[in-house]
């Protein structure tokens, strides 16, 4: 017996889908997952989770099936090929991938017409220590009483869950949440160089601004580990960042909203990336300004 | 008898200054105030501060003599022509202000040289709010011996005051402080004017936030503003924010460092303040973006 109503199905065990699983297996809940390297589930299932040979056998197995991916893309091809196949109208699928508002539109509204399964975008901020911990911020948008079955299914997960709106919304929210997140970390690498330049002990200027107007999470973060040049181990990804600052400008382009600060960011954002630095932790950020 | 061991003296009562010299006269100290319009000192001499006729009789009368002003041409026009004249090395100067570092430390060293007066700079973070309730981030530079006398004095001011090295080191945090925070609030505009434009109910969004990444209390102050286009009253101005983020591109070019971010971010300011908002609040950020 697991107490919990709803069976899940959890696909994508990365950074944040490992603790996230652990944690909603922890508040008693079955569990099916799939992952693309199969490699990365042995802590899960060591945990309890059901391990599925296809996202089709997972889908057909779970009452509520939650995404966790990469981008734009994957959730496209899981949805069309393998969800679609096997969803049906008493499912819900919860995405908490961070993609482009208008794809989810699209998808669930696919999704709607070819099985009747329910959908929920409810993309997340707060890292892997957020989800390690349980107090991530999570942005839903769908219709009310589907809103209702996240809040029950994701409790293990957030400290707060808002809803924004229709489906889509809370991508469109997490697009904004990442406008902030994306030059906020690019305004600390390019401050902490220069504090370093201009040899201010860099290693207490987190803890100098912390409860002031410029403390954040990421400055406390990122902040010590520019101050020390550690780069390990990778928490959290330039590619990810990338990817969310051009979804702000292509967003801002269709809406006719210009975003300076946020195109500049999503460049010099490419800029790092094209010296090799996609799949490093956004600390690495602070050697773009090194003067070394 | 006041119960404090020092006699102080404030010279700048304006928005952070007001509430600063209630907030020390309620922790028992002598408090001497000069101000450039003296209808501005009512409500502190109302609660116990002694209104001088000059500066230099301010500083003659008191041991400690605090400088919460303008900006870099004030403080060195107010040190030159009236501290410098009437101090001595038993009175220590603690500037509150956010001026340059480098000005900081030729001040320091002329007025070290003239009169033998010390020199603490202490620029804060937090605004109005910080300061009544007195929950400010101090940044400072000096030697250690001033700033236990700073610790001492600023106390019924700060939640937490950071000794960042020598003379003019407070300052340059402070720069870092405000990078961070003026590329925060226009990101902030970009962002509401984009999810306002996206259709998404951006009142939620500061408290959707809340706990995130994204996370400020920028966000939680001037997002709510923005959302509801509600510009008064005016608890910070756009000069000041354009102000510190001169200084700062001005310090990149000084030390040779880049910083793209904040540079861009002065050139908005400046634009926003040339439309004639200099003197208003950076909530009205929202409207370099509006589409109406």
């Amino acid at each position: 017996m697991t107490g919990q109503t709803y069976t899940l199905g959890f696909v994508g065990i990365g950074l944040m889908g490992r603790p996230m699983t652990l944690r909603l297996l922890a508040a008693g809940f079955s569990v099916n997952v799939w992952n693309r390297s199969a490699d990365k589930l042995d802590e899960v299932i060591a945990a309890g989770a059901k391990a599925c040979s296809s996202i089709g056998e997972l889908v057909a197995a779970s009452d509520v099936v939650i995404l966790c991916l990469a981008d734009t893309p994957v959730v496209e091809t899981v949805v069309m090929l393998d969800v679609a196949a096997h969803g049906g109208a008493d499912k819900l699928l919860i995405d908490l991938s961070s993609i482009h508002p208008e794809t989810t539109r699209q998808l669930a509204a696919h999704l709607q017409a070819i099985c009747g399964m329910r959908w929920v975008d409810a993309p997340v901020s707060g890292g892997t220590a957020g989800a390690e911990q349980g107090t991530l911020a999570i942005m839903a948008g769908g219709a009310v009483e589907d809103i209702v079955i996240a809040r029950e299914v994701l409790k293990p997960l957030y400290s707060r869950l808002t809803h924004m709106g229709p489906i889509g919304s809370g991508q469109a929210t997490k697009i904004c949440n990442q406008m902030i997140v994306g030059c906020n970390v690019l305004v600390i690498a390019e401050m902490m160089a220069l504090a370093k330049a201009a040899g201010v002990d860099a290693a207490k200027i987190p803890e100098a601004l912390a409860g002031g107007f410029a403390d954040s999470k990421p400055l406390q973060i990122v902040g010590p580990e520019m101050a020390d040049n550690r780069f390990e181990p990778v928490k959290w990804r330039v590619k990810t960042l990338l990817k969310d600052l051009n979804m702000a400008v292509d967003l801002s382009g269709k809406q006719g909203s210009a975003v300076p600060m946020s195109g500049l960011a999503a460049q010099l954002m490419q800029l790092h990336g094209s010296h090799g630095f996609l799949e490093q932790d956004p600390s690495t950020l602070i050697k773009l300004y090194s003067q070394d």
